[in-house]
């Protein structure tokens, strides 16, 4: 039966758990979300959570799950320790440990680890994202973009992850527009920066410009609500702009020195804000689903560790 | 009696409120400070938390006040509006305006603000320690930097406030941490940085060198606690040392072009900081105390209003 799943691929973070049910071709057969990731969990709940989960959808307690993501973290179900950069995608899905206390199988991809004392940095999850470009990056070198909480940007060179770097863009828009003076100027965060307002391309372009006087222009923000009444929404996509151009800036400046195709790895708004971003800063994005990739990395690292095939509902 | 009162000057920002006693020659005479800020007040809390302290110390009612900083804003005693820059700091004393209910005359002390499109900005409280500054500032063009939670560049030219910046540092510095994922590498705010703490010069160096990579660096203090086993003490001189150079390149570059001495203005750690910060970027730091600062415009906006003359205590 083509529509029995072969393996529960799991992307497992701080704060969200996805589910999906792949067939033994990769293809999605069914997805599940919830909020009960890292932080809202004790050590011994993980393989619980992940068999009533499993269970609701229908699974049977053979089917084997892939899991990448801080699950692997210290803090998370088990520790999948990282490996250390320059490190080739497949021996990192090779490397996915085993974690018990479930009734299935599970393996938890490992993250990566820069352990340059000049750019210590850290990956966890975006490993199994690259790894689902395959084609895309198999050969040559490729910058890559994957924008989120904590931005990474990741040059991969023939299958290697050569060297990466981290901005923290997403949790800064967070913690200053409620926790900073800048919560009286912004509309709170869920209000959803789009690209038809056009204070995100405007402070967006001035941040490409100038990307060292951010923290001047993020009191700017307060300034203009104050002087120029500058509303909570448009202060929004203002932040938005000032956050993702200085990241841009920065990031290609380190990375993209005569490179103009980035590929970039994001969904929804986000793929469409940072599109723009790199587009001002005279790049070729070319966009990935993050989803797509998560699932793919995923299937990938299953395939080697199981022989998959269709397993029978429960 | 040489030892009366014949102002009281008063410093009333957003979470502390200061009192002096200050004789006709505007000496310090004696001090009381309180964490009755702007956010613990209802507007009418004002006048009577002033009173009560002035009584406390001894002070007669007829004794006329002098207020500088946020209680002057919308949300505070009364708005006193801001004057447009630029503004001669002998029309912002001037200017002060009356505020009721209190028992005493009360005058508060107006900020400015910066009404230009492309940099908005305002300024409440500073504009009094400038005013305090005096002969130092009368003529010619000086460059003020005056570090706080909201760190103010300030470019005086023969007495008038020109033109001014913000860097939110010290709230940058507070927010990340405590409230993003930094929080778990650096130590509680109030453990104090010093300049003691090679981590602290260090960072700031890199920090003149690549301001535009900011967000990066930050991740970077994460990191290296998680794969360099950072302390959380050396940790929070990095972040510290990481957003004030990040300030004083940025700043400079705007305004300090071909410019060696800067005054400026702090008191206790901030100064010792910022001092280092300013060498290290190849500026000639002239120091004045913040508080001395302060009460020395209080005591020349006070002098422009009332004939001051030694008290008689209560």
């Amino acid at each position: 039966m083509s529509a029995a799943p072969a393996i529960a691929a799991v992307d497992w973070g701080t704060s969200h758990l996805r589910i999906w049910l792949l067939d033994a071709k990769g293809a999605v057969l069914a997805e599940k979300r919830s909020d009960e990731g890292l932080m809202a969990l004790q050590r011994s709940e993980f393989p619980v959570v992940l068999d009533r989960h499993l269970r609701s959808m229908g699974v049977a307690d053979t089917l084997p799950a892939i899991v990448c993501g801080m699950a692997g973290s210290r803090q998370g179900w088990i520790e999948a320790p990282y490996l250390t950069a320059p490190a080739a995608l497949t021996d990192v899905l090779d490397r996915a440990v085993i974690a018990t206390g479930s009734v299935r199988e599970v393996r938890i991809v490992p993250g990566i680890a820069q352990r340059l004392p000049e750019a210590p940095d850290v990956i966890r999850g975006e490993e199994t994202q690259l790894a689902g470009l395959g084609d895309l990056i198999g050969k040559g070198r490729h910058l890559v973009c994957m924008p989120g909480t904590h931005c990474k940007w990741v040059e991969v060179e023939d299958g290697t992850i050569a060297r990466f770097g981290t901005w923290m863009t997403g949790e800064l828009f967070s913690v200053l527009s409620t926790q900073s003076i800048l919560r009286h100027a912004v509309a709170a965060v869920d209000a959803g920066v789009t690209l038809d307002n056009r204070y995100f391309r405007d402070w967006l372009i001035q941040a490409l410009s100038a990307p060292a006087d951010m923290t001047a222009q993020l009191f700017q923000i307060r300034a203009s609500a104050l002087l120029f009444e500058m509303s909570p929404k448009d202060a929004s996509a203002a932040l938005s702009g000032l956050l993702v151009g200085t990241e841009i800036a920065s990031a290609a400046a380190k990375f993209g020195r005569g490179r103009s195709e980035i590929i970039l790895v994001a969904s929804g708004r986000l793929q469409s804000l940072y599109a723009e971003g790199l587009k001002a800063a005279g790049h070729t994005p070319k966009s990935v689903d993050a989803d797509r990739a998560v699932c793919a990395g995923l299937f990938e690292a299953a395939r080697r560790h199981w022989p998959l095939q269709h397993g029978v509902p429960a």
